[in-house]
């Protein structure tokens, strides 16, 4: 928490108040990933932690190394926008410098008209992940946290050449509040995910939905790609983005999004025009 | 130069010797390669610091934050494609983590039958770029360097998705073997480019055919993504990529890669199995 570029690490405690680490650790970084820093973060007593105010929160952890993002992926959503479920993982990458706070404006990029959402559950690497088994993937996962992978259509699909280009925008990336570790989500195929725009629910959905599982997509994308420490894999959407309205509906300056995912917590962010 | 992950900064002097730097910089990180400190680097005699045998060069600049790609940007590779131009910009991203030095091997992803090359003119950001004009772009640009676009295109093409897949696998971004300031490249689109596999010429080219030239990528993928100090974007390849063979022709272990641009230095690369 804390202001952009100063940030110091956190962690919520039983009763949901932030408890302030910077005593304790230098910054939530990949080294801080691993299953024995967090291991040792477990053992702290809370209690021993300053309680703070977090007037504001940045992306949970540092160093994110890349960002590798998912498409189709639920078969309800694939259903709705009337597609062929994909034959394998459909795979992107979103620009590092695209990451927002998870409360931070979301802005319009110039000339925008069809600025659009997407709640995601990220997975967030803990342990290098090269050509992983699927019965081994997910001990490389270090947690779970809230992703709004925001995508102006007009960009990703009507611009020529591939997804990147809608995909990458600055702020396009709000991440967190929190990045919630595995231990604490039994089953990540069991989570439902909720967006609103304007207070109205647009976007409504489960994990259980997914055509390529957590697990499945970790070991799939670290075939192709060596998965790091920090690395964040967003995993696609359910159904209710902007592009299957009927007509299409999009983001303008001034409309609040907010989103969650069972356990890991809500986000919000207003949409500022381009300045 | 050095071991991989023990790299120190140095600078190649008129006479072609590589300068230690390590005693007058921490590393080439982003702040490096402002215009204020490559001039600080400049004033600087390269007569007092210490000649080293460098037994390996890394990646030439550390912290970048994205590999920005551009396709199909050489008119003669589109004509010899039997593709149209693009009407604008193709954009794509490079993972991180396929970054490698300019000569250490290039691995073959597993399963791997359609692993190709691509010299291609890169473009280093040393200043950020918002929404620059053309005008502007390139008082935004550092240097140049080689990079070698390798791209598995199976993966690219025909693996569903987007050609993210087949162009970040480990190993597929050799940069290097240096990073040549701007002041040093009049003219970036008149540099001759070429590329041997095996000790034959299969590409050769000139940035003077390019259908978008240095300073409209980077004024493009300014407006659609922030540039920061570090950036790389990587400009397109001329004709002559193993794919365009008939039959199409790909690398397998044992090939040698050998690529250079006219004033920016040579790279050559191995290619082994996949272990």
């Amino acid at each position: 928490m804390g202001k952009p570029g100063a940030e110091r690490p956190g962690l919520i405690d039983a009763e949901g108040r932030v408890r302030d680490l910077s005593g304790v650790l230098d910054g939530l970084g990949p080294q801080a990933l691993s299953a024995e820093a967090l291991a040792r973060l477990a053992r702290l007593d809370p209690a021993t932690l300053p309680v703070v105010q977090a007037e504001r929160f940045g992306v949970p952890w540092t160093g994110i190394g890349k960002i590798v993002a998912i498409g189709l992926n639920y078969a309800d959503h694939a259903a709705e926008a009337g597609m062929a479920l994909p034959a394998e993982p459909i795979v992107f990458l979103k620009a590092n410098s695209s990451l927002n706070g998870p409360n931070d404006p979301v802005m319009l990029p110039r000339g925008s008209e069809k600025t659009d959402w997407e709640v995601e559950l990220g997975v967030v690497i803990g342990k290098v992940a090269r050509d992983v088994s699927l019965a081994d993937a997910l001990s490389h996962v270090a947690g779970y946290c809230v992703v709004n992978d925001v995508s102006e259509r007009e960009f990703q699909i009507e611009r020529g050449g591939t997804w990147d280009k809608g995909k990458g925008c600055d702020t396009f990336c709000p991440v967190g509040p929190w990045l919630v570790t595995r231990d604490e989500v039994p089953d990540p195929q069991a989570l439902g995910l909720w967006l609103d725009v304007n207070g109205q629910r647009v976007q409504k959905g489960s994990t259980a939905t997914m055509v390529f599982d957590v697990a499945t997509l970790v070991s799939y994308v670290s075939r192709f790609m060596t998965l790091h420490p920090g690395d964040l894999i967003c995993t696609g959407t359910p159904p209710g983005v902007g592009m299957g309205f009927k007509p299409p509906r999009f983001l303008k300056a001034g409309d609040t999004m907010r989103l969650g995912i069972d356990g890991l917590g809500e986000q919000g962010q207003t949409v500022v025009a381009y300045a």
